[in-house]
């Protein structure tokens, strides 16, 4: 039995990220963490020519790489698990259908990278397939034009708002053995706690993080010292300070292990993108270029990857409603 | 091992449907099925102030009567695993948040029912849940505005779209013995034959429920005749022409077997609705009804349940795209 308390799961025999790929666009490149990403776009468009066809192609070619880097041909992987933020998850649907894999197509807003990563690494450990394949993506036109405003409107954005990322992360994961490990997983609930602003996203996501940090905590009994970082997908600097000031309520100081994915990606002084980066491919390509690496070499022995997403559409916002949010956690070692 | 072949698992354990429940809206009420539906609603408001509120209801509704019907609480149930059709998946999201329970979102447009199936059957055989929830929802009202026009323009038809149904099947997949079990599964792949019309979506779906359906057959080694109905989701007249035409083309005939749960719903010469029911709950909530108390009477021994989904958005079809299909499919057998 894998189960783990009342919602986290630690696999017996706990599947490995065989590889992994990132591709970012223009501004991410020009960030903090810019000369570590696979690929960086030379514009946003990827020689497409719509912003959707752009994020198709992100998912296309960061699928590609992850399996080139596993020397794995599509006929080797038994199973896609991907999302993306757009109505009707089309940017997945336009970007992977080449592959010809069975596909499970996943919603959970910028949390997919987590859910995708979780029913991955639950397929492999209970034996449905040798290698699967988890992709994610966002992007910040298609992205914009889906929730807020079309690019051309040039509307000022409240201090609140993130930025969303450009980009996609892949990840095989599968019975192979490498440096990385999946051992564990939480699966999140969806927390609403009545935050109507879809400006202030990291305020609305900041208590569904802190419910499933403090439910993986609890269910393997360990403290946040036990982590060598827990890391949130795209709380950024306003959701950070609800989210340590929320754990600390339960009990929890999280303030030395706490990082954001949203907030390594971009440089607040030089890059204006106020409360930070957000989006599927912000926690997808920060884990694969920046904290899988580190954790392939022992620098991090145990984390946990916390993507957070934002349960709200444009029609659900217009009719008033709240924005929850949901976050599911991957406990990844190394190995 | 329980991998089958290139795309089906066969479940060494298979859990078993231990109850379901369906709900739906007045016209689904007055079709041919009415009377086995758990709860027809008075209005297709349920009560709400939205249809995108109702459809939520629907979800919630189901659900509980699910649950209430194996005598099971909501802390009992690990999982859910859940969808719908709108942007964003807010239906689920405000419909199920209240449950508490860990969420994988899931996004497979109208096929969501056999994805959700599917992986609550792979949760449930692989140990990481006593029970768990598969539920999804559809209703006319707020598919027709997210996808076609705002019921007030009162838009002419053309023969070949379906009527989205305005309901929800939820279903408890668990360990504990019952007269209905998922043997095995055939995850689909995205099936693109270029179809550009979104009101012809039963030809668009056509080719993902022939690739399932083949899949399925050959992986298990089995002929149409080892199943006592083939049942598609929601293909409706046109789509059940080219499928049946496609797989005779492969070599099966599946004349004999094949039911569409879109052509059962609703009836063809009284209630307008062209081509048939479709929608995420078209499938769900006849599974429910009306296939499995047929299998858990035993008049049915085996079926292939294959629910089947158009993958476009309003986005992706101004854009020029086509519309790619998907389908999933569910082996469920008299136990």
């Amino acid at each position: 039995m894998s189960q783990k308390g009342t919602q986290s799961i630690q696999f017996d025999e706990a599947p490995y990220i065989i590889s992994s790929a990132s591709i970012v666009g223009t501004k991410e490149g020009e960030g903090p963490l810019g000369k570590l990403f696979d690929v960086v776009g030379a514009d946003d468009l990827f020689g497409e020519n719509t912003w959707e066809e752009a994020e198709s192609t992100l998912q296309k070619e960061a699928a590609a790489l992850a399996m080139g880097k596993a020397k794995l041909a599509k006929e080797d992987i038994r199973y896609l698990f991907a999302g993306d933020l757009l109505g009707q998850s089309i940017a997945t649907t336009f970007g992977l259908m080449e592959l010809n894999i069975p596909l499970f197509g996943l919603y959970g807003a910028c949390s997919t990278a987590g859910e995708s990563l979780s029913l991955a690494a639950m397929a492999v450990a209970a034996g449905f397939g040798e290698q699967v394949l988890a992709v994610t993506s966002s992007h910040f036109a298609s992205a914009e034009k889906q929730f807020r405003f079309p690019l051309e409107y040039a509307n000022q954005r409240p201090l609140s708002a993130t930025w969303t990322v450009t980009g996609s992360g892949a990840f095989v994961v599968g019975k192979r053995k490498t440096k990385a490990r999946i051992t564990g997983i939480t699966t999140g609930k969806v927390v609403d706690y009545g935050i109507k602003d879809s400006m202030n996203m990291g305020a609305a996501m900041a208590p569904a993080a802190c419910d499933t940090i403090y439910r993986n905590l609890v269910d393997f009994g360990r403290s946040p010292q036990d982590y060598d970082k827990i890391i949130t997908g795209d709380l950024g600097y306003v959701g950070q300070e609800i989210l340590i000031r929320l754990l600390r309520e339960k009990g929890f100081d999280i303030s030395g292990q706490h990082m954001d994915c949203g907030i390594e990606i971009f440089d607040r002084e030089t890059q204006d993108t106020h409360s930070g980066g957000s989006g599927c491919g912000c926690s997808a390509v920060t884990l694969s270029a920046y904290l899988l690496p580190k954790l392939e070499k022992g620098e991090y022995q145990r984390i946990l990857f916390v993507p957070t997403g934002a349960l709200l559409s444009t029609v659900s916002f217009h009719e008033g409603k709240s924005v929850p949010g949901i976050a599911h956690g991957v406990v990844i070692e190394h190995a």
